[in-house]
């Protein structure tokens, strides 16, 4: 049951989840300075991330863009890295916000549930409707996958519409009544359905506003660090336990940076992990 | 001047999209028995197609879902087979409907627009709004690239959130708004901008509509053949001039099941382009 285990981890470890939206200039020197491709020092970069984290965070999100952006290197990286999250026991997220026609949803979800680019939860556009939502519920139905629905998202401009207000209430009240009504058959013993929901920390009235509406649903929640969330804002949400793992990529990934170019460099980068599950905690 | 080119293909040759949608059970046994990888053989389909359809068609939508599902090697079979597009001159459309926060959308832009996976459109969810649309702008400002936003999908549950009223008007009338605002600035000499739209044939009334709102936007329209969408459906968005390319995948790509599975299946295939292609131009 893949959202029991996330909710044991992030209770249990802490509801730290970190981000592999990895750079290449985010690299310490000396896997800057092997003979090999961009991709393979990333690979290399995350590996070592994860084993210095994995007893730190409830689990890791990876970022596709930032691979596909490398071309088929980078996919291999993607790969590699998905597979060596799960290896060492961990849960990976992959933030791929798909969507599409329910023919095309199909094979979005036989591609990142299985196969090469195999994870335990993805990240799902709504904006088509049920269709571009329905062609994951054949893999929920097992039990160990999962998806996460945008609903509120981190940026500034998420406001363009999903804040239309439609009669009293914002765009996102709407899609949040589907994300609940959709998630009702998929509920784990946890008592959280393997339908999430995505709301940034950037908002956090907001947030606390949307989980009086979905008492199933949990959060993956980015907008931490870089983008201004605090451990404060989480309060209010987690008043009644940890309902949702909190993300933050750049802050921890360039932790290191300035101080450390060798082996070292996982060192300050799990120091900055630890920090953000001692500011989310201590409100808790 | 990507979008000239796009409009003046689409004028001179036929407004016909053939979307690459490619399945294996598509293809006909003489490929099928060769002794090569699914996403190999789906390659080589590929090529056949484009070769018999180049001078039918104004472009190829590649559908990236379908290359995603076949793992590492069908990302290098979708990468082969938008160079063969660009390389024998016609336009590659990369249906990849990406949408994230504006540091994430650069890296998709950059993944999609160069190297590997260079196409000259790309399909983009504004559900985040402006920010997941702008870094596609320094690449737009070159003129040799464009981008299609989602507005009215072809998918029934398009109505779930797209067609929520908001005052007298659906959600998708400020989703027009908002791509005619952006798109003031890429217009080309042709009239159309480089910011294109992606509205359903299966809505041909709300398309009418729709085009009379936004003069100077170029669209693509899926939803002809298997979804239901017929010429007659485009008669009235295409009154003043041809204003919009056309796809059609399964239609096309499977025209030669039962009849053909040698080297003469693409006659079919052709003959169904051919076809669309007639059945289009006989309403302008």
């Amino acid at each position: 049951m893949i959202m029991d285990k996330l909710c044991k981890r992030a209770r249990e470890i802490s509801p730290v989840c970190v981000g592999l939206d990895t750079k290449i200039e985010y690299l310490p020197e000396f896997i800057l300075e092997k003979p090999k491709s961009d991709a393979e020092k990333i690979l290399e970069f995350n590996k070592r991330v994860i084993d210095a984290l994995r007893d730190v965070c409830a689990c890791f999100k990876v970022q596709i863009a930032y691979y596909e952006a490398l071309g088929i290197e980078g996919m291999i990286a993607y790969s590699m890295t998905l597979k060596y999250i799960r290896q060492v026991g961990s849960i990976a997220i992959a933030d791929i916000k798909r969507g599409d026609i329910a023919a095309t949803g199909k094979m979005y979800a036989k591609g990142h549930f299985e196969g090469d680019f195999e994870a335990d939860f993805v990240t799902v556009n709504g904006y088509m409707g049920i269709d571009s939502i329905s062609p994951y519920f054949d893999y929920l139905k097992t039990g160990n996958k999962g998806i996460f629905i945008l609903l509120k998202t981190s940026n500034k401009s998420s406001s363009d519409f999903q804040d239309i207000p439609i009669g009293k209430r914002p765009l996102y009240y709407h899609v949040a009544g589907k994300i609940d009504a959709w998630g009702k058959e998929y509920i784990q013993p946890c008592g959280y359905s393997s339908i999430g929901a995505v709301v940034g920390l950037t908002y956090p009235e907001e947030i606390a506003c949307i989980s009086e509406w979905m008492p199933n649903t949990f959060y993956l929640i980015p907008g931490y660090g870089a983008q201004g969330g605090t451990g404060e804002d989480l309060a209010q949400l987690f008043k009644d336990g940890i309902c949702g793992v909190v993300n933050s990529s750049r802050a921890i990934l360039t932790a290191h940076q300035k101080i450390s170019e060798d082996e070292t460099f996982v060192k300050h980068i799990r120091q900055a992990a630890i920090e953000m599950k001692e500011d989310i905690c201590k409100w808790l």
